[in-house]
């Protein structure tokens, strides 16, 4: 290609071999990106390298940690379960269902990769009359939904969830709460849960004369308040959930009193639910959560939220969400509330129960952009690794030394020079280095060196345990 | 039908209500049943409640803190690959595609749920050409085989695997059988490690006049010793894999030999592969990993087996597998080796490695017979259980203290009377109940009883936080 110089015409030989060059470099940049393709994970899916993998492991063990402390057992469950179990008509619903990986095993029984965590655990309940009540369990485990791939939305994403089965006092609701709160303190996160009460809602619409069969609809346009503003639930609630004019303005004037003084409005709503049974359940119950979340010491982060309903339809009472204050992060980093009916659909027998689900990827996002305590995770494990300089054996025998003390230590297996050895420790962020050298394995000893001031020691082998650890 | 008694001939109407509560009887049954199957977990899966969970939990944290300990660092990859990966000419062959889970996303690509975690790891080291070498990963998680469902064989089922990419030399294979020894002896189990060499064994079967291309069939009917004996190898290596009858003689002879003193046996083979390259070359690679298994300080559990093959095609060094030694459980508990053209086939890159892979399910079998050390877990992490008697707001204040002290603790949720909850709390295996009546909570004390020895003790709550610790 030299001679593809300005000014001087070129030869057919010259224009063929050019065009020859072009189409292989074509061909190979599509075989390349064919590979990349066929070696990057599927759609909506990451791998997770050790850095990132460390930091989730030590972000779950912190809450599971808590989970425990609040007297919370494990389960695990099958990651698929039966279709039926999943399009039950107690489960999540025809839009999660739309989103579910589904496939037959081969006896043609249909399957579906779980959609949450909590569908199946109704099931287990159902499923294990003899379990004591209360049950308290937790899970920490993936979940899979087929959805539009965004920004931080994920197809395979993992699940933090606390349930109490079998209890249908605000002791318990106000315990899921206090869980949350325990984990998010600990974490060093700035949050607050707000909290309301789906019995409340119902009896709002009731005072606003929404008929009882628009008024799931209608829960669903109110939740939508701090997404799409008074202006968007308004024009919903007129349009496609089809409320009177009346009604609809009866609603819109609660809202605003909403956003007042907590006490004030919640003044006002007992004279607006004078009427309505299910209203003053709802904050009766309300109030007799906010005292105990007082009893469990973390009122001080609760928000009382008169038009936070939540997503789902399957909530019966108390439900809650919880963000960050002063953050970037928008979207709540927990969320759950009562259930009474779910776990009954499942075993024909009245179940309450009552539970929170922690994001992990959402709180992970949070920890990265430094909203958390630091969580103390490096690139490695390793604490020391050993580089021998033709002492193999000995170096061998070393390194399970520090092993055996219960250190984290590598050994050079490539049989590399120590200059190597000590950048490889220092990019893979090792923080020691043992050097072993012909004198040092004669003497039993190593010559440990600081990788962050440099510093290097001649010790015996259990002086740098001591000084590793 | 109290009226059905013997002598007395029967109306009309007592034999049509008979039928009708037959019939009723037999629909109901029917409904339980489906019911019953509905709530179960999909075939070959299973669900795990607290016992359980916590003791493959601990399990898992014991292997993962030996892993650690030996400088692997975690990866995590999806549950499912694209099913190009996994139907790759490099990856686990046409068998175990036909117990792959496979489906479509909305997007129409296909997609199989893993059936091992070592394609997704090669997969991952191809995909990140960056990445230090050698580079030392463990996984803990499930794979999914749509296999058929025997004793102890599930379809979801947890690998545990460690790997070495990126080095060659038999100190890594030496690492990768050390690391095993350690999790095996930690957990305190009597076992040995049986230790061979692919090209040792090509060499035999060179010796023997057999083949090249007839040497992986030889060589997975030489596998199956310990499973269908020695005439059952012979009549496999003349049928199936069509080896000349001279040879199948020469193998035979082999074989005995092979069961004598491992010395012999190194010697005679020695003899045997002088005009073999490739069984010259795996034997000093064999000698090789044994000395550096000798530095390790683990050659007293490992024993050279020269008909061990394991059944995988991809070995092309070292082999090995672990059993339990004087135990009902005849499978091996962990097997593995160096498999050097894997991760090249996705990279296109020639890249080392060795691994092993450790099976929850059968060293969890083992350690419920009583093999190992026990665990030390139960059926609950709740170590204090707080009853309240008409003191809800102080108990919560109560147990809220046993839990900032680190102390799982549960509370009372159902106001229940003392008797019940000391009941619930035995049943649990709750060691301590914190009993919280009037009196108690008036001078900021718990009447602690240990439900072992039935001691009660009034103390205030630091105390009886350092009671329980």
């Amino acid at each position: 290609m030299a001679s593809l110089t300005y000014g001087k015409p070129l030869t057919r030989v010259q224009i063929s071999l050019c065009a020859l060059f072009c189409l292989k470099r074509w061909v190979e940049m599509d075989k390349e990106k064919l590979v990349e393709e066929l070696l990057s994970p599927p759609r909506g899916t990451r791998d997770f390298l050790p850095e990132e993998k460390l930091l989730r492991d030590a972000l779950e063990r912190k809450l599971e940690q808590v989970f425990q402390r609040f007297g919370f057992n494990p389960i695990e469950t099958p990651a698929f379960e039966r279709f039926e179990v999943l399009s039950s008509k107690y489960a999540g619903g025809s839009e999660i269902l739309k989103e579910t990986y589904s496939f037959e095993d081969q006896g043609k029984r249909k399957l579906g990769l779980r959609y949450d965590l909590t569908v199946p655990m109704c099931r287990v309940v159902a499923s294990n009359p003899s379990l004591a009540m209360p049950f308290k369990r937790y899970q920490i485990a993936p979940a899979w939904r087929d959805g539009p791939v965004k920004l931080a939305r994920y197809r395979e994403l993992v699940q933090c969830d606390v349930d109490i089965i079998g209890a249908a006092s605000g002791i318990a609701d106000a315990e899921v709460i206090a869980v949350a709160c325990a984990a998010l303190s600990e974490l060093g996160f700035d949050y607050e849960i707000r909290v309301n009460n789906r019995k409340l809602l119902n009896g709002i619409l009731e005072w606003a004369g929404v008929s009882g069969e628009k008024r799931g609809g209608a829960i669903l346009a109110v939740d939508k308040l701090a997404k799409i503003g008074r202006d968007g639930v308004e024009k919903e609630l007129l349009g496609e959930r089809g409320v009177p004019i009346a009604s609809v303005e009866k609603i819109m004037d609660f809202l605003r009193t909403s956003e007042g003084d907590a006490d004030k409005v919640l003044e006002e709503l007992s004279r607006m639910l004078e009427k309505s049974d299910e209203g003053k359940q709802g904050l009766t119950e309300l109030m007799e959560v906010l005292d105990f979340l007082e009893a469990f010491g973390v009122r001080d982060n609760i928000v009382f939220d008169a038009s936070l309903a939540r997503g789902l339809s399957y909530y019966t009472g108390t439900v809650f969400e919880g963000y960050l204050r002063n953050s970037q992060i928008a979207s709540s980093v927990c969320g759950g509330g009562r259930f009474d009916d779910l776990v009954g659909g499942f075993s024909g027998k009245p179940t309450p129960a009552v539970g929170i689900s922690l994001g992990l990827e959402v709180l992970l996002e949070a920890v990265k952009l430094g909203l958390s305590k630091p969580l103390g995770t490096g690139k490695t494990v390793v604490r020391v690794f050993v580089a021998p300089i033709k002492t193999l054996n000995e170096s061998i025998r070393i390194v399970q030394q520090f092993r055996a003390a219960g250190i984290p230590a590598s050994l050079d297996l490539l049989e590399r020079g120590v200059s190597k050895n000590l950048d490889y420790a220092s990019k893979q962020g090792i923080p020691f280095v043992a050097i072993v050298g012909p004198r040092e394995a004669k003497e039993g000893k190593v010559t440990l060196r600081d990788m962050s001031s440099g510093e290097e020691k001649l010790l015996t082998v259990e002086q740098a345990v001591d000084e590793v650890k």
